[in-house]
């Protein structure tokens, strides 16, 4: 039980809201900031002022035709390349670091394959070479603000521990604290869940902008699931929240990398996926070109893949309809390879989905891929880096660019 | 994106939060209350003041010994028996009415049977006789600030319509509305699902007190389940979320009450339970009373009753390794008739939460009994009903105590 939040925490607050806003919708003029927010003119005034001297945005006339009777106002726009985060991907297959400005525009990128059995320290290395060139091509005056990487496995919210990752062993590497070390711009670097950031992303900016309560699913090698619960990421008690691919659907069903059997992951995952079309054996068969190739041959009329999707489907129906009996969400979103497996066998999803979900809950839940298609992690990992700033705007930049000033 | 609270605003939240402590904690000394929500003694006082001339709080000096050095602080105690709700619960076999008093004090209550055929009509004159009896015996100055029914089913948050009660028909009722009619207090009735007012009564009042992310699962007939998370009641979009009852952890099992197969309810269920020990033929066999007989026959050394209980036990065990997953909660609590089976077969639902779940979100959940025992329903339906006032006490209990002054 909290007491209201004194003048000054009002203030903060509102300069933070004023950023979100330029920051998700894009640039606004003052005019519609004071609507939108429901605040007077005269302290949007007062907020842009202080975010424009932080440099954090800058107003300018507005573009392009339009109302030319009377004095048109200000537009408010975030200084998307002096203010920046990076975003890291690891995946099990590849990795990607992006530079993000301020209002989530992608400035540059770094992307590359990664072997299944590289080691830990080579996966800093590249990460690390692929963020100082990002950096090296930046403004002189731009600041960093934040950092985040997307990982697929379970990270303890406490410290960024990497508790299980069965498709990627990272050993006991603090991903976090080492990234944020070798790059040394005295900024800490998140360690998140992929599947979370997805949820975060096509909530923010993806397929769920205006849903708030929206399950994410994301394929992979395994299968992740991030929960958007009243607008916000479901994160349980120490951050593990959300590990939708180890519901057990099938009791005694193909053996999942955790160790229990009937796994929503070992039912859809990529390699039951494979195994059904007969093409486990396959060297080089692995990976999002060989889910595509499924659902291609598949469309092409290839019965064993048809049967193969078909039969993922099914149990992806079957989980879905579990999410939606338990969270009664507006929107449920298939990301990565399960983006492709949804397009190929969205009969039987939403056959199964009709018989095992309740009437009520089922009515009106929108089944979509994500609008984000492959970049759901590295957005949401901007998004992520970005929190700390849109929370503190002023603050946090006085201390980013003066870090000299700042008591240790 | 909303901008912060004007001062009117705040204040109000203050008079809010100040009134749910002591309704939640009991009664606290100004010192207590000023250094528990963070705010100088000045303005406790001024909040103390304007609560007490609502008639929501009373000062008085501290009871029993103390410190007798220096002026006392007085002491800020709910008004229990002048500011009360009307709590109502509707079982399959039972129904309760109770009139709880600010601070959480059942004050009086009325309970009976219900057969399991009886009609709508019925159960609404039953219920409103029940309420009316209550009120009359209440003080004369008393003020009714809310009413909540707890109902088996799933209800429409919109407009508390029954969407779904398979084990309780009560055809097109509008439970709220009918209820709020014949009582004619002038203030609405909520219906809600008797689970989620179950979670809601555990984490406000019962084993989860403190606990953020809990999970509350409800054995009637049927299953039904209540889900805390980042400590606010799990609604989903339309109020259905929750239904832990219907999420499939046996497909192709035994035939739900819904149309499915292998729901948890089918499998964890009263029905499920009496088959397993060969007493579903029983005449007379249904209800708490008979799960009771099967745990204490168990217990006695019964063997076809120890083997039902394992059988359910397993399933149970399944579920709840599911919502650890899914959840990482920090508790799960049983009530109901699951509060009875978790105590005879916590072996095997402890044995399969093991091998079912990640270590990682296992290691720390703690598995409960309901601390309200019977009363779950009833004490979640009175925090429900409380709502309103805790959120602006001042304004509400103006326009209870002078409705003709109310512009309609």
């Amino acid at each position: 039980m909290k007491a209201g939040p004194s003048q000054e925490d009002v203030r903060r607050h509102n300069l933070g809201t004023l950023l979100r806003f330029v920051h998700l919708r894009g640039p606004a003029s003052r005019a519609t900031l004071a609507e939108s927010l429901g605040l007077n003119r005269s302290t949007i005034m007062a907020l842009t002022t202080d975010l424009t001297a932080a440099g954090l945005v800058r107003e300018e006339l507005p573009r392009g035709p339009g109302r030319r009777a009377g004095r048109p106002s200000l537009v408010v726009r975030p200084e998307s390349t002096r203010v920046y985060v990076l975003a890291f991907e690891v995946g099990v297959d590849r990795f990607a670091v992006a530079r993000v400005g301020l209002g989530g525009v992608v400035l540059d990128r770094r992307e590359g394959v990664r072997t299944r059995d590289s080691d830990p320290a080579e996966l800093l290395s590249v990460l690390v070479a692929g963020a100082r060139s990002l950096i090296r091509k930046a403004d002189g005056d731009a600041v960093c603000v934040g950092a985040a990487v997307g990982f697929p496995g379970t990270v303890r919210r406490a410290d960024d521990m990497i508790m299980f990752g069965p498709n990627l062993d990272v050993g006991d590497l603090r991903l976090g604290d080492a990234l944020s070390r070798r790059l040394g711009l005295g900024i800490p670097v998140s360690v998140c869940n992929d599947a979370n950031l997805g949820a975060l992303a096509e909530h923010e900016r993806g397929a769920g902008v205006s849903c708030d309560n929206l399950i994410y699913l994301h394929g992979d090698v395994g299968v992740g699931g991030g929960i958007i619960a009243h607008g916000r990421l479901l994160g349980g008690d120490e951050g593990y929240g959300g590990e939708i691919g180890h519901m057990i659907i099938n009791p005694g069903g193909r053996l999942c990398a955790c160790g229990a059997k009937g796994c929503l992951e070992a039912e859809v995952g990529e390699r039951a996926l494979l195994h059904h079309a007969g093409r486990e054996e396959d060297p080089g068969q692995a990976g999002r070109d060989a889910v595509r190739d499924i659902v291609v041959s598949a469309d092409a009329g290839d019965i064993v893949s048809r049967e193969a999707l078909h039969r993922v489907g099914s149990w992806l129906g079957l989980g879905v309809a579990n999410l939606v009996n338990v969270f009664n969400p507006g929107m449920i979103v298939f990301g990565g390879t399960l983006r492709d497996i949804y397009l190929g066998a969205a009969a039987p999803i939403r056959s199964v989905l009709a018989n095992g979900a309740l009437a009520s809950s089922r009515e009106k839940v929108k089944l979509r891929t994500a609008a984000l298609r492959d970049d759901t992690t590295l957005v949401g990992a901007a998004e992520f880096a970005f929190a700390e700033v849109l929370a503190d705007p002023v603050q946090v930049l006085a201390r980013l660019r003066a870090p000299e000033d700042t008591p240790v």
